[in-house]
């Protein structure tokens, strides 16, 4: 079985947002894998997906504040400063985190851990909205 | 040809692990695969997964310094700070490496170059066992 | 259908580089997929793959800034020297970048954002070659 569909989420601010709920809305068919697995892409180049810790705004800022420092948007070096100050950098947190996340499904239902949540991560000042690409497959429970 | 199953390690020590062993005996079922992946996924957000250089400990060892040094424990900026100095800078390096990795599979065998292996990356001082879900899926060999 | 192939890649520089038009011609059976998955995983532990903005030499090259500065040749922890000052980064830049890109496939096509492309990511100054596995699956157009 495959399920593919395309998920609009709205513009976030810069930062990391929590949108697993809104992921597993958009694709009911997870209910019916037995096992299978779960590919979530954002096709955008100054947004990315991760996985991490789904309790804590805290945790959320803390990882705004350290890809801040980390790939900071004074270094010396940037060459590639026509879209804004906020553009380069964002490129590169986009691949330190990458685009992609793969998830296993079991028994209709992520197989993720008690803590573990999807991250939007916005990367850009006013990103806009961001399209992701869900896609599912696997063998179906039942019949 | 689907089989996914959940794989128990052992509590490790902080730092980077070759667990490529452990993953390719607990799914025998690889061995049946004519062509296909294996999914890795930890359910936790504190360690993390990579594939990487599988001969040299001095390898491992740079992979921890290159970490410590680059998300450090005392970064003036974490707020989230409840669950010890060393928490919050484990959900970065976590993000950084990711809670996944994909392996092709081909003739029953992973299809890694000659010197890659699976890390465990843990991030804690204490991180305790760490649980993994791994699936295979692809098309049999023979019949 | 599955369809997998190893590519050559010809040697690179040192730096950051579109490679999205030859794996794309590589695996001319992705014409074929209504709905599916392209895995591209590199088989070397020194250089890696991310998906990025395919339009601006800048943007690579500024890459290549970033990961050399957060990455230095001569951080004073290093151990692992044998093979060269660019080596122990190589195995670190190529573990934060990943070893792997997973893309969706939709009508025959990767489902890509507009300005999204896939990187070769060369951490060495002569790494030579670099294979490639392409493994692509997923449910077949039409009849």
């Amino acid at each position: 079985m495959w399920a593919q569909r395309e998920l609009r989420l709205e513009e976030r601010s810069r930062g990391f947002h929590l949108v697993t709920g809104e992921v597993v809305e958009a694709l009911p068919e997870l209910g019916r894998l037995a096992v299978g697995l779960l590919h979530v892409f954002v096709r955008h180049t100054s947004a990315s997906l991760t996985v991490n810790e789904n309790a804590s705004a805290a945790v959320l800022n803390d990882f705004g504040s350290w890809f801040d420092a980390a790939v900071p948007e004074d270094a010396p070096f940037w060459t590639h400063r026509s879209e804004g100050p906020d553009d380069m950098p964002a490129h590169v947190k986009s691949s330190l985190l990458g685009s992609a996340v793969s998830l296993p499904v079991a028994n209709g239902r992520l197989a993720l851990g008690a803590w573990q949540g999807v991250y939007l991560c916005e990367h850009r000042d006013a990103g806009g909205p961001r399209t992701l690409v869900l896609t599912a497959w696997g063998e179906e429970l039942g019949g």
